[in-house]
């Protein structure tokens, strides 16, 4: 929200109002805690922003590295989804007379992968939450919704497969006769980061001895809101398995001291004071 | 439960036990609407039991029989089911290293579906739940809880549908690396209607006019309970579009009068008053 603010994206009123779920505002929770500053935000002019972060995914530990140099965000379309069919009960209505929803949205998981995967590296998509109506175990599923999302580091990849997934719903919908909405509620494109910062950040790794590689990062952070409006960049380090948002998120003290020297060295170079 | 604590399934204390959600008793329940007889459940011995039902399925309407005259019922395998995968963020996991839990839920939701497709009229099978433990739009589901079953009024296809659903189970579960677990939690074996009661119906509905054909039952009733102590049959009408335990479930005026007319005349003749 912070880096959101200072890009412009949204302005520090919408924040401060914003509520969780208990209504509690982003203003009154600062205060409590006596976050809230009296400095205007954006005041502070930055010449570059680098942020460190672990990986989240397990490509720098799939092959031994120490470093991801972050040369690009992925871009990302989130969608909202439901599928009508027609509840009905499942001892007496035949296979062929049925409008399953639960069978379709099952096609379209299945679709989203086949078409993900179809891209190799190159892009993710999902179907993460689905929730039936009213579901018995002896009723057949009438309304689903779900949420999916696809992200791809190339917009013409993010485009097309919006193109695809749209096709391939309208076919199961036909198919099965059930209504498939398929709603875009949010979308970022692909955001490279600045070429010199990518490059004096694999300078820092290379001088450190550290072994590095380029990396598209996959998930959204500060960094890519407050590329919007000055040179930025990030540093990856690995984490165990991959595994992120989880109790089970794990990184060494090694890897945070490699991600911590890298910043240090990148930052310097930056101000142009770095030992040569 | 009437039925089933006459036929000796259960005893009449273990029914009047049984809870609802907010913790009220049947027995209460019937003591607040003051239906607690006090005869003892099983002392009135009938010599034969006759259910007219709406069909809760599709047949009759869509061949435009007035009657349909109950042979048989299906049996019923209900299952609990689980599938653990593995939880992680959906921007930063690439395709080929997912377990994820939705992915191989819909891979068995369309396998069931296919299996029982093959049976033609003679099987369903349906996944009618499932819940994702702690969904989130970009988390990958890594555990999935879900509920299945599958009807026939033959005995050897309810055992083959039960032996390939588990070995589609295993395949999904060993081609992407999660943990499938499938308990049957209840099981009812097909059961065949009085041969003597069925003519009967059939004969009456002929006398009266009737269209008619021999049905399978798709539900359970009361009927299959009673028929473990007495003969006993059903005589299904037509209800629209075959939906039930549904708001828009609907049947005609003229059906009922021909339910209840058949009942009425079969009734006579098992009793031996039938005018000729």
């Amino acid at each position: 929200m912070g880096s959101a603010a200072y890009a412009g994206l949204y302005s520090t009123q919408d924040i401060l109002a914003r509520q969780d779920v208990d209504g509690v505002t982003v203003g009154d929770a600062l205060d409590a805690i006596r976050y809230r500053g009296s400095e205007p935000v954006g005041a502070l002019k930055l010449g570059a922003f680098v942020e460190v972060h672990i990986e989240q995914g397990p490509l720098l530990e799939a092959e031994s590295k120490t470093i991801g140099v972050v040369d690009r965000g992925q871009g990302v379309i989130w969608y909202d989804g439901s599928i009508v069919g027609a509840s009905a009960h499942t001892g007496t209505t035949p296979m062929n007379h049925r409008r399953d929803a639960l069978a379709a949205l099952s096609e379209l998981v299945l679709s989203v992968e086949r078409i993900a995967l179809g891209y190799g590296p190159r892009a993710v998509g999902t179907i993460g939450e689905c929730r039936i109506a009213e579901p018995s175990r002896n009723v057949i599923a009438g309304d689903v919704r779900f949420t999916m999302e696809c992200r791809s580091a190339e917009i013409e990849v993010l485009d097309e497969f919006d193109r695809r997934t749209r096709k391939s719903a309208a076919d199961i919908a036909g198919r099965r006769q059930v209504g498939i909405e398929l709603e875009a509620i949010w979308r970022k494109d692909p955001t490279p980061f600045d070429p010199g910062i990518v490059d004096t950040i694999e300078a820092a790794a290379a001088r450190l001895g550290y072994s590095r590689r380029r990396i598209t990062s996959g998930a959204v952070h500060d960094a890519f809101n407050l590329a919007l409006v000055m040179p930025a960049g990030m540093i990856f380090v690995p984490c165990k398995d991959g595994i992120s948002h989880n109790e089970l998120e794990e990184v060494s003290q090694a890897h945070c001291t490699a991600g911590a020297n890298v910043l240090l060295h990148t930052v310097l170079s930056l101000a142009g004071v770095a030992s040569k």
